[in-house]
């Protein structure tokens, strides 16, 4: 699945399509909502606050990727509803900064109530705000929808001006939203099956508490806020977003106690057996209810206490509740770090998820392979007969985000989904784009294929060969421990770049066991700690044609000790996905012969591992498309290097065989 | 030549080499100053200026990288004379502060006066000076010592503490150094022939003001502090600085005036009048006493004026006396960044100055194959004949740093010297490594070859090729036109991460016409800006075996524009240095046949650059041992590969020929 995407993307629209408030009654095109009501609503709750202008970010309170209905105040109160973007509203004004991959959806979907500024960053929204708010005025925000960073930079920006950044609790979206705001609905939380887990909660504790004890500023406490943190930390799982075995908690875990802050009615008796949560040691887990934890960290932080923080996934919130002094702040908290590395019962859990996901997404492929020729499959219907096979799988637990299929010029679209309204055809005379994953309670997987059923042009055979090549040379990269995967993402990108092409998107993002198919903080972005024996990040680079098609090959891999020649402290990737690529893709004179042997080595690996498990289920056609598309694939003579030349010659002159 | 080196080297000593403070009385080595004295005499001048600690950085006031020997306070005030570390006295103890290239240096010339500390960031001076300085006291520092970076840091580490930061002027050590002191010698200024500049001053003078019209700020003026920004403005050089042909000096380049700083004396009638130096107008140049900047500039700043600085060389004692509201900052001058990118003239000019340097080192290495055999080289004549080699040459300037002459087991030292006194004989037994350049009027040049002229071991070969394989993978690599060097520098590692080697400096660094070897702000290193069409930088991989042998091989490159088969951005390097690698030491095996045939195409280059140079001086001998070492490689057929195998096949079964 793809993270941020850098490039923006142009669209077909008709002037229809989009809103004109030039015009005299503006024209409003038929997906725009009507946000007056709304408005005066905000206005209303902002005059009681005495504001003169409230931020409304897209983001939940532990900074999630995927939010819920319930978060999605930016969305309700414009219309817009983008992923990313920030809106601002002044009594007389209201305005939506979001960049380029969304000016057209915004232009579809809000009224003239609402400015579109193509910017995203702090600055262009501190210039606007100096413009509307008059001096002395106050400038509101929901401490819990900004994290410590976006707090920072307002701050930072605000500080010699005459206007006031205030936090305020409760949210007054929410005020306004009143009982249209969807409900929370009360999902029970329950335990993972030891089965599936690496170690035991008490074991993951007592590991936490022993960083907190060698830590040279002794923390006396740790808070987590990111949801994947007090679900790894507990063996929990939920179901309160999307796509991610979440639930809304937090944790507060002190030398001498555990408070879990969670919506109490959702743990049934047997799950608060497990918790041990009926007694006062320091082994026990105090439930104590999910809007506590303001109350509850501030009344700790009033102690000779010392609290360390991730400051990347806590807000201001819960920030601004603990003097500074008491503080120990990293980027990312021990829990974050720890759970970067995963010990060997979880790669085994991550591996053999990987192994049945590969049975369903093959399923699927030769399913395609049949059917696509018969102009019966749509990139809609598609997906969810993929998400069909990913359910018959053992131990599924859904997708692990929205599936990707893009077929023909759809592809070279950022996040292109398709829905049960809007999609393509896929076609024998196109490429099909298919990025999906799912989620399983042993692992979570991620992987794109990018395949053609009929004849693919040169050039589409050479970019696909590239970005394979990418792949490869990435995967089978040896380098020091240690490293940043930053510094080494480059290798995905070079037999690309030879040629004059790139694609704008980063080269892949870390993966959790049963959790986020974007675990931060591993991967080759900036901000990423360093690669370490055990991580799991994928690797997804890919080519881009606008208007015409898109290739994405994603693979995830798993941080391996190299064994390398001389003695060293060097690592190298070891690949989990298992699924054959393209060989109607391939241009094999292009791969040197170590990218072949790799690739041969990696087709093997997918034979033991694929193979049993498709025969063992009868899956017999699948089987024998798996042989196939596993063959052994042998060096073409090269055209440009001398070793080729004469073997070229050699091969004309006395026999002829394929090499 | 090398810059910064990451990892400590082990050498064998012996205890009478070092001091030893735990005995009564301390064992001190001959080679140790006595401080006492000196040390009396600053803490006089602290008690007179009311302060607790006083902190001695080893830098001047222009953040230059070689400094003169007026600046070395800190050396003279230690007795250490390494180029790196702080020194830092209080009224009852004294400290320094240096990183593990340097420690037993320290050990070695330093008195019983001083602690040693290994150590070197600000945070851990702070904790110190937070143990020795009572409440309330005052810490001096030299602003002009200061770059604002080290300033904030120390601001930022001693903000809620009750130790007061202070900035003195004059610097204390010079008083209490006095008439020791060594005087600054008046050597002239001179402008650069015409021919030798890419264009005029009052050119340059020109775009810089475009610039500073162009900026949104509207900067009224910009401050040069670095001595290669006053030198490439005005097209002057000097000799205040070993290496360098720079100058003392400040520029305060307004929209109306130019200000010179400088020692007057230095500048000669034909000078001012070449500056236009008699005349009011905005294209004229004023010339002030070097000592009236700090003055000037801030009377400058008291008007309605903006004055853009570049932070990484302005200094705190000019950024001191400008309000905060009247400057611009960015982390290179425009000055600096202007420069970085050499227009047509300008490399065509550095890239004459290395043909020629390339012929007086191939006299060197020719000379090396003939006399090193006989035992009568050693590392210190070696560098010497090289000199004098380099001063044969047209235009020459001086070498353009301290060479590196190093044998054996010394090569893999950082920042090995040999001295007259201190040095090694070189051997055919042994690996012989040299990193020089040279200072012409047309400019500066930095090379490294590493040659053996024996039986290099297996091993040797292998680092040695996958060094070279290295350096031809960056120099070949095609990467997007604004790449930042720092994320493609990998490519030079590859190869020997390959095997579990590496190496523990920066891989490259920008050079100058006639100006700095280490040009910043281009190179692969954190904090050089994005790869841009004519800039210059080294490429310069390597490997160090301790104790053993050490490898370097390093090339000058120019940026050029990349034909890619697409149409795109695309940038590659173009090698500037010319001089053949030693064939001894490649194991051909282990280049692939594009590796091969752009080291043969490479050889080509230096055939048509260097052979007629040589001819045309009567340099036959050397000719002929160009044409050798130039001969084309033919590619061996390695072990591992399908290709490969079938090739050896044939040849076996058919007929022998060398491939």
């Amino acid at each position: 699945a793809l993270g941020a995407w850098g490039h923006p993307k142009s669209v077909d629209l008709t002037a229809e399509d989009v809103r004109n408030c030039l015009t005299s009654p503006p024209y409003l095109p038929v997906t725009v909502v009507n946000t007056t009501a709304r408005l005066a609503d905000l206005r209303h709750q902002m005059q009681i606050k005495n504001l003169s202008a409230y931020i409304i970010p897209e983001t939940d309170a532990h900074m999630s990727e995927y939010i819920g209905t319930r978060d999605k105040r930016r969305a309700w109160m414009t219309g817009f509803t983008g992923s990313a973007g920030t809106a601002v509203v002044t009594i007389g004004k209201a305005g939506l900064w979001t960049d380029s991959r969304y000016w057209t959806q915004a232009e579809r979907q809000m009224d003239c109530n609402w400015e579109l500024h193509k910017e995203v960053d702090t600055t262009s929204i501190v210039i606007w705000l100096l413009a509307e708010v008059p001096v002395g005025g106050n400038v509101g925000f929901d401490p819990f929808l900004f994290s410590i960073g976006s707090w920072e930079s307002y701050d930072m920006a605000l500080i010699n001006s005459n206007i006031k950044l205030v936090s305020i609790t409760p949210n007054l979206v929410d005020q306004a939203w009143g009982s249209e705001k969807p409900l929370v609905l009360s999902q029970p939380i329950y335990a993972l099956q030891e089965a599936f887990t690496g170690s035991t909660w008490q074991e993951k504790v007592s590991d936490i508490r022993s960083q907190m004890q060698k830590h040279p500023k002794a923390p006396t406490a740790i808070l987590l806020s990111a949801l994947d943190e007090t679900a790894w930390l507990f063996n929990l799982r939920g179901s309160d977003i999307p796509y991610n075995p979440f639930f809304y908690s937090y944790t507060l875990l002190t030398n001498s106690s555990i408070s879990l802050f969670v919506n109490k009615s959702c743990l049934n008796s047997e799950t608060l057996k497990y918790l041990n949560s009926d007694c006062p040691g320091s082994m026990c887990v105090q439930v104590k209810d999910y809007s506590q934890v303001r109350h509850n960290v501030q009344a700790y932080a009033s102690g000779n206490v010392k609290i360390w923080i991730g400051t990347s996934y806590t807000t201001y919130g819960l920030y601004e509740v603990i003097p500074k002094e008491k503080r120990i702040e990293d980027t990312y908290s021990p829990v974050m770090v720890t759970k970067a590395v995963k010990n060997s019962k979880e790669q085994a859990l991550l591996k053999a998820s990987h192994v049945r996901d590969a049975v369903a997404v093959i399923r699927y492929l030769v399913w395609l392979e049949k059917n696509v020729p018969k102009g019966t499959v749509d990139e809609f219907s598609g997906a969810e007969l993929l998400n069909k096979f990913r359910g018959e799988e053992q131990f599924s637990s859904g997708p692990s985000f929205e599936t990707i299929s893009a077929s023909g010029l759809n592809a070279a679209l950022a996040h292109y989904s398709p829905t049960k309204e809007v999609h393509r055809k896929l076609s024998s005379d196109e490429m099909y784009l298919l990025d999906s994953g799912g989620q399983y309670w042993d692992g979570t997987t991620d992987i794109t294929r990018t395949v053609h059923w009929g004849t693919p042009s040169a050039f589409q055979k050479e970019a696909y060969t590239r970005v394979l090549i990418g792949n490869i040379d990435l995967s089978r990269l040896v380098f020091p421990a240690n490293t940043s995967g930053r510094m080494i993402e480059v290798f995905a990108r070079r037999a690309l770049w030879d040629v004059g092409l790139n694609y704008g998107h980063g080269t892949g993002h870390g993966i959790g066991n049963f959790l986020c198919v974007h675990e931060w903080p591993v991967g080759f972005q900036y901000g990423n700690i360093p690669m370490a024996k055990g991580m799991f990040t994928s690797i997804e680079p890919g080519y881009y044609q606008d208007g015409e098609f898109g290739i994405r090959l994603e693979d995830v891999v798993v941080v391996v000790e190299a064994k390398t020649k001389y003695p060293g402290s060097y690592l190298t990737f070891e690949v989990v996905s298992l699924v054959p690529y393209d060989r109607n893709l391939i241009d094999v004179s292009l791969l040197s012969p170590e990218q072949i042997q790799y690739l041969n080595h990696y087709y093997e690996t997918i034979r033991k591992k694929v193979g049993p498990e498709l025969q063992q289920r009868q899956l017999l056609e699948e089987f024998e498309w798996l042989q196939q598309h596993t063959e052994p694939l042998s060096a073409k003579a090269p055209h440009t290097t001398p070793l080729a030349s004469l073997l070229a010659v050699f091969s004309l002159a006395i026999f002829s065989c394929s090499v």
